[in-house]
């Protein structure tokens, strides 16, 4: 089953690459701020490049009814049971959303930092978000997750004043799994930090 | 491989029973306060009952580390790629453990709200509990894991000044997908809630 999604999210790389679109595989624990997120980097955006957003949750369309709020296009996918999001609902939703060339395709994945490691959707990359509420331990516990990804995110750093949340030691257990590992500190609620966010979104996209 | 689980969970429920153990799985997203939850719980229950502990993570003692300064008996299962416990597991360890007639085993499961709801380990009940810092709509995107646990506690109510969490939102969501279902307000940083927690333990232990 893994080697099937192997070669579907090779097939959706290729789709990508086709178009010009850069995807992110946003991945993370339940209740890091993905959606919130999401709102406010779409807002940011102004369209350059336009965005297109995969919600994936076991149930509900809370997070695709938020972002459809923002006027992005946005498709949300139901795993039911499932822990992760896999290449063929990537490609299912894809040719729905029918992203324009040139295009950012954020998918936001099943709140969950164990699972989605395993299973390559295709994405230019992956971002992992880790909050201030969670522990600086987690990349040593939790390393697939952070060994794959391209840029960490250390959300709501509103939070620190009240939290028991060491960011150098995060920093440096994240790089003991991925010492290329990038990271940006931002607060997804305040809008800190967002600028240089959406710096990196558009270098990586080239706009 | 679910159905070989959940005989191998029976047995381990049988094994509990003959020795009149209490075995309690704690399950949450990564980062919820697990772990310091239960370094004040073996604390404030004072030997009565003993209590003997499971750490699950991917990787890292760092848990066990934690629980064995409180001088509870801990056994650390690292599951590698692994998402959550299994039954198979559980045995293990606690043959390994070897818990006292009576007593009290706490499995502290790997961060994740999603896969270890599939995964019978033989426990008398699921406890989950989910921190203010998540969002109060994650009992309807991950109903498995409410719908199958006896207990939520809401946690970290010492940060609820600070973030956007509605407490009676999250009890509605968690009781339309599990009406039976429990709840405690607890902040195992400051103590707050825990001595209803401490009593919810010994009601359920008949101690």
């Amino acid at each position: 089953m893994l080697l099937q999604n192997n070669l579907l999210a090779e097939r959706n790389r290729g789709w990508f690459e086709a178009k010009r679109i850069t995807a992110l595989n946003l991945v993370s624990s339940p209740g890091s701020g993905k959606t919130t997120l999401l709102e406010k980097t779409i807002a940011m955006l102004e369209g350059r490049p336009p965005v297109a957003v995969v919600e994936g949750d076991q149930q509900t369309m809370n997070d695709a009814d938020r972002i459809a709020a923002t006027g992005a296009a946005v498709m949300q996918v139901n795993t039911g049971n499932g822990c992760h999001l896999d290449a063929q609902m990537i490609r299912r939703a894809c040719d729905e959303l029918d992203p324009p060339d040139g295009s950012l395709v954020m998918i936001e994945n099943v709140g969950n930092l164990v699972c989605p490691a395993l299973f390559d959707l295709g994405e230019a990359a992956k971002v992992v978000i880790i909050s201030v509420t969670e522990g600086a331990d987690k990349p040593l516990k939790y390393p697939n997750m952070f060994a794959e990804s391209a840029l960490c995110l250390i959300n709501k750093i509103d939070l620190l004043p009240y939290v028991d949340f060491d960011v150098d030691a995060c920093v440096d257990a994240a790089r003991r799994v991925n010492p290329r590992l990038e990271f940006l500190q931002v607060s997804a609620t305040t809008g800190e930090g967002l600028d240089a966010w959406i710096a990196w979104l558009r270098d990586r996209c080239g706009t």
